[in-house]
C-alpha cells in the first residue's frame, strides 16, 4: 500500500516533467526512446500513486549502474522456453524498467490466446512497484500478477542472517463501475522504507520488525544497519512468521529457480554500496508474472459485477473502534494518483538535489524549483 | 504447517484402518466407492501429516452433511467454461473431497497439455488441507497450487466483524534429491484450532490473534467465540495486517468471485452449529487450483537441482538463538507423516468417540481399540 513519506515536502513537480526528465536520462545512455519512455512511465507510475520509495526518489540508482555499464541499455529480450501458457525469458541485463513491461506483455498475449499466460524471467534488474504489472492487465480487462526477488534484506524464521528480498506480490482484480482491487504488498513485515524513516528520526520501530546481527529482536532500526534483518510478514512463530517467509520462498522460486535466476540470498544488489555476493546461481534477478482472461472461467461483466458488489459488502464492515472500517485494497494508491495528477508530486529536497546531480552530469535540464501550486503544502 | 495436537493421546490406529472405516462411511451414503476412497484418502493424507484438525476428527461433519441431505453423495462435476489452459467447474455441491481432486486433475491435465492449467470452483465443499493438492501434482512433476475459502471467521484489517474466512493457500516445489518444498498456510493469523485448545485449556492467546464483538484486540479465546473474530496474517496495520487481509480477499476472489460461488461473508458453513449467512451470492463454496509444467520454463532437472541447492543454502542459514535455524516449509508435515506412518495416528478420546457414534449409526464396524504399538506415548 501507499508509502507516502510524512517528511516535509518541499518541491512539486507534474509527472509529465518528471516522465520526461526520467526519459532522457535514459537515453543519455544509450536506451532506445521507447524503451526510456516506458521505463520513465513506471518511475512516475509510482510517484503518482504515492510510492515515493520506487518513482524518481531510485533514478540516481539506475543512472549510476548505467554509468558503470552494469545493465545492458539495449538489451535482446528473448523467448528461452515456451509452451503454449508459459514461457521464460532472458532480459539480457536489461534495466527491469523494460524487460518486465515487456515479459509482462509476454503474459497477457498468451492469456488472450490460451486463456493464461506465466512468465519467469531471468538476467533482469529492478523493475519498479509490483502493482505497474497487474494494472497493465486491467487496461486489456485481465487479471494481472506479477512478483520479483531483490536484494537480500529479510531472514528466515528462526535464522539471523539476510536471506531473502522483501519479494513483492501484486495482483489486480478490474470492477464494473467501481475502482479495480489492487493488492500489491512486500512479503517483509514491513517496508525497508519505514525502517530508513525511523532511522532519520532516530525513533524506535516496532517490536517484530527486525532483528540485529545475532538474531535477536531489537527495536533500534540501527542494529538492522549494522548486519541486523528484517523480519518476514507476521514476524515472530506465534503470529504467522513461518507464512511470511513461506510466502518470500515462493516468490523467491517462482522469479529465479523457475527462470534460471539469482535466488535467495545470491541476488545481486541494485545500489553500488550493496555488497556482492560471494556466489552466483545465475543471471541477475528474476521475475514472475500472470495474467489470466476472466472469460475463460466467467462472463466477464458478471465477474465485474461481483467485484462491485464484492467491494461495497466489504466498505460496509462493521467498523472497528478509532477506524472508519477496513479499506479495500489499492485505496490509498489511487486517491493519491487522483490528487499528485492535479496537484503534482512532492519531492524531498534529497531528492531533487540527486535529479540535479543527474542533470549536473549527463546535460539533460532539470530545474530546481516548483513546478506546481503546492496545494499539498 | 503441523498442527500436532500437544493433548494426551489415548488411541493409536494404522492410517490404512482410518482410510477403510472412512470410505466406508461415504459409502453408507451412496458416494460410490472410487469416491468415497477418494475422499478418504484427503482426510488420512491430512492425519498422517499431523494436521489432526482436518483428518478423520471432521468426519462426524461430513457425516451430519451427509445424514442431512445437505451434500450431494452423486455429483455430476462439469466443466462450465473452459479455455485451452483454464477453466471454471460446477461441483454439483458435491463432497470438497471428491470434487477437488477432480478440478486439480483438469488443472493438471492442462498444464501437462499447455504448459498450465487453472481452475475455479464453484458449487463445492470443504476439501481438507489445501496441502494435499500441490502434493497430488509433485507425483506428476508439476508445480501445484490450491486455494479455497472457507465459512467467515477472519475479520478484514480496520473491521470488527467475521468477512472472510481462514483461506489458505498452498503450492509446493518438487527436489531432486531432497523431499518438496511444501508451503500450505492459512491466510489469518493463526489456525483457528489453536484458539480452540487455550480455550479448552482456559488460557488467553497471544495480542494480535482475535478481537472481540466489538472490533477491540483482547487475548481472551471466549471473546473471539461469542462473536468476535479473528485477525488476519500481520494482525495489526503496523506489522501488516492489511497484507493478510489483501492476501485473504485474493483468495477470495480466486476461489469465489470466478468461479460464481459465495464469497466473503456469504459462504456456507461447514458445520451444523454455524449461522447460515443472510444472503447468497453464488453456489456453494469455491477453491481454485493451479498447476504448471516446469518443461515449459526450464529444463526439469536443472529446476530440481537447484531446489536441492536452495534447500540446503537455506538449512545453513545461521540460527537465530535458541532455535536449531530455518525450516524448509514442509519439514514438520513430513517428519509427522514419517512417524504415523510408521507407528500409527493418534486419536484423542473425543474424536474416538465421534466415529464409534458414527459407526453405531450408520452400522460401518469401528473398534475403540488400541491399533498399533503405542511407540507415540
Amino acid at each position: 500500500m501507499a508509502k507516502i513519506s510524512d517528511e516535509p515536502r518541499t518541491h512539486l513537480y507534474s509527472d509529465a516533467y518528471l516522465r520526461n526528465f526520467s526519459a532522457q536520462v535514459f537515453m543519455h545512455f544509450g536506451v532506445p526512446q521507447a524503451d526510456a519512455e516506458q521505463a520513465a512511465d513506471v518511475l512516475a507510475k509510482s510517484d503518482l500513486r504515492g510510492i515515493d520509495s520506487h518513482g524518481v526518489a531510485r533514478l540516481h540508482t539506475y543512472f549510476e549502474m548505467l554509468e558503470l555499464g552494469r545493465i545492458n541499455p539495449k538489451p535482446i529480450i528473448k523467448v528461452v522456453r515456451e509452451k503454449a501458457s508459459v514461457a521464460s525469458v532472458d532480459g539480457d541485463n536489461g534495466l527491469g524498467l523494460v524487460v518486465g513491461p515487456k515479459a509482462n506483455e509476454i503474459a497477457m498475449d498468451k492469456a488472450e490466446q490460451h486463456g493464461s499466460g506465466w512468465v519467469s524471467v531471468c538476467n533482469t534488474n529492478h523493475f519498479g512497484i509490483a502493482g505497474y504489472y497487474p494494472l497493465k492487465a486491467l487496461e486489456r480487462d485481465l487479471i494481472g500478477w506479477a512478483m520479483t526477488n531483490t536484494t537480500k534484506l529479510v531472514a528466515p524464521l528462526w535464522g539471523a542472517e539476510r536471506m531473502l528480498g522483501t519479494n513483492p506480490i501484486a495482483i489486480a482484480f478490474p470492477g464494473y463501475k467501481e475502482p479495480p482491487i489492487v493488492i500489491d504488498m512486500a512479503t517483509s513485515a514491513v517496508a525497508y522504507g519505514k525502517i530508513e524513516i525511523a532511522l532519520r528520526k532516530k525513533e524506535p520501530v516496532p517490536k517484530g520488525w527486525i532483528v540485529d546481527k545475532h538474531g535477536r529482536e531489537t527495536t533500534n532500526p540501527q542494529d538492522m544497519i549494522d548486519g541486523g534483518a528484517q523480519l518476514p510478514l507476521g514476524s515472530e512463530r506465534e503470529m504467522g512468521g513461518h507464512k511470511g517467509y513461506g510466502l518470500a520462498s515462493m516468490v523467491d522460486i517462482l522469479c529465479c529457480v523457475l527462470s534460471g535466476a539469482n535466488w535467495g540470498p545470491f541476488a545481486p544488489p541494485f545500489a553500488l554500496r550493496q555488497e556482492i555476493p560471494a556466489r552466483s546461481v545465475g543471471k541477475g534477478i528474476g521475475h514472475f508474472f500472470g495474467a489470466m482472461q476472466i472469460d475463460g472461467f466467467i462472463d466477464k461483466d458478471e465477474f465485474k459485477k461481483q467485484i462491485d458488489d464484492w467491494i461495497h459488502v466489504f466498505r460496509n464492515t462493521k467498523p472497528a473502534p478509532g477506524t472508519n472500517g477496513p479499506l479495500i485494497p489499492g485505496d490509498p494508491e489511487r486517491e493519491a494518483e487522483a490528487i499528485r495528477s492535479r496537484e503534482g508530486i512532492p519531492l524531498l529536497k534529497p531528492v531533487v538535489d540527486d535529479l540535479l546531480d543527474i542533470s549536473k552530469r549527463t546535460g539533460v535540464p532539470f530545474q530546481n524549483r516548483r513546478a506546481f501550486r503546492e496545494k499539498l503544502q
